[in-house]
């Protein structure tokens, strides 16, 4: 039994803590939530902002969607910059934006977008929103440890990651970076707040402590994935899925079928292609499941029935790829001979 | 691999449901949400209220008190009942704070107080409550499962409970059972909410969806507990952690030691004890992880010092509560002998 106020996991908790700073490139403080990726966009908001503060909020899918429909909720002033789906927020576009909404807040940018497949050129839009002095608010929940983080680089000022995006990992809980300028805020900021209170999460160098009762089984599952990563080493694993994300994308086009994202900002972590007009993509999702013990992300939404989505995150291997891409080659031609048109 | 949208999930989602149904004592609806505890009492509170609410938090400790804040960092108006350390809230008390602020729209109860080892009389408080026809919310997340909770029957409109307290469970999900007055509540609420938006958990027979991304790795071991409970049967269970709070309190008693809680509301699944005025409880304590492997609670808030903590929930037995007690004993003579005043 692990006492979740004693020394022992105070001590998970520190290691935890260090290499998270690693995970997301940064020396800002590193909160750690029991929750999901949600809970973190949730705390993001309502630590930074007051009823009525106008933001800018680029979305490309469902979970930049979300995170506009979040602080609606909370009773901020939402713009949209909405890019159609399965093409990234581009540099003009978001310069735009923010000349015409120059009073903003903070701007809230989705970085891997799960639900088109889409990476948003994040080192290409960061300092179009830095050099204007907005806070730049980054749901990284779905890249986080498969592409650079870049947090200090680029002046990101809260960054939203989750515990299973490091592969080894279950959700359940939820990791945000808070920079100097986000602390500032979140002293201005007039939202109500309790359970996603920064300052609950907040630890020193010589207290480490969880807020709550921590969801202490899933802290070692953590531990021991962001080691893996570390002993990998971060240029390695992005290495690593830039040329895994090549290789599906490839594999997609060399049996016939259409990407859905743009591939100039294709993710190298989900790779996404349009159901072919003749097939049903929930009769094609479930065959692939059932005969072939293949999973595939179905569209959401707007894009429901649409596209597929194949993830390749965390220690997917090119055999693993080619094996369902060929499944789903196989699966379609199946449809095809059941249900000929 | 599981998908956390399909079938497979969803009948895990539905099978806890209905297990949690049968703890609760409820027909109400059951909300499932990743998080913990503080979690659910903030759900309770953002689905029923609006700002400026008065509401009645009786509080008998640490988890009392932080409802109340939690409460009030959300600008609803809290109406405090503070009993003494140790004590619980009696019916006659109740009483006089409700003819006191017969404006309020809820009261807000902790079932078991985990701070001070009392448990309060709900099945005498909550009718004066009900009778007046205010919301009752009931923090049950301490005791769920090893007391009767009588939702139902006691007309018991937000019961929060939490995953870790099934007994073989880790903390990670938290729980609400939520009645038609209570849905009704949130119908007409204006406090902000997002997270824990009691629609995004809401379920029906042909529907089983969890909000977000669910914390997976968390719903087995629950269902494998709730199944534990439900074959055992909980009246057993009840009358297992009868028997054993008696026997610590009996044993606590004959090893000279004084009993904290009033033993009158003492709790069934902790006690607590003070630690005599010639002796260090920190040093007791550590003394005791160390050389006896017993870890107990220590003193929360103001009662940090004056007394320590011995759990006995779930799947404790009479043999390990009197090695637990043995051991106390043991450590208490080894203090002195070492620091002899």
């Amino acid at each position: 039994m692990i006492d979740a106020r004693g020394p022992e996991f105070a001590q998970v908790l520190e290691r935890c803590t260090v290499l998270l700073g690693t995970l997301f490139q940064t020396r800002n403080d590193i909160l750690v939530f029991p929750g999901v990726g949600t809970g973190g966009l949730e705390a993001a908001v309502v630590n930074t902002l007051s009823p009525g503060d106008p933001i800018l909020v680029a979305t490309s899918g469902v979970f930049g969607d979300r995170f506009a429909r979040l602080a609606e909720a909370f009773g901020v002033d939402v713009r949209r910059l909405s890019i159609p789906r399965g093409r990234a927020v581009e540099p003009e576009q978001l310069q735009e934006a923010l000349e015409e909404n120059s009073d903003v807040l903070a701007v809230l940018l989705t970085h891997s977008e799960p639900s088109t497949g889409v990476t948003n050129p994040l080192a290409e839009l960061a300092p179009l929103v830095r050099e204007r002095g907005h806070l730049l608010i980054v749901d990284a929940v779905s890249a986080l440890g498969a592409v650079p983080a870049q947090t200090d680089e680029l002046g990101l000022d809260v960054v939203i990651g989750g515990s299973q995006r490091a592969w080894h990992m279950e959700p359940g809980l939820v990791m945000l970076s808070v920079s100097e300028r986000a602390w500032d805020a979140s002293k201005r900021a007039r939202l109500p707040r309790f359970y996603w209170d920064w300052r609950h999460a907040k630890n020193t160098p010589d207290r480490f402590l969880a807020p709550y009762m921590p969801a202490l089984g899933l802290f070692y599952p953590l531990e021991n994935g962001l080691h893996e990563i570390d002993e990998e080493g971060l240029p390695r694993v992005w290495e690593r899925h830039r040329r895994l994300g090549a290789f599906v994308r490839a594999g997609v086009i060399a049996r016939g079928l259409q990407l859905f994202a743009d591939p100039a900002y294709a993710s190298n972590t989900l790779t996404t292609f349009k159901v072919p007009d003749d097939l049903d993509a929930g009769a094609l999702r479930e065959r692939l499941a059932e005969t072939h013990g293949v999973l595939l992300g179905e569209g959401q939404a707007e894009l429901a029935g649409r596209l597929l989505r194949i993830a390749h995150l965390g220690y997917t291997s090119e055999d693993e790829m080619r094996s369902t891409l060929d499944a789903i080659q196989l699966a379609i031609a199946a449809e095809r001979a059941d249900d000929p048109t």
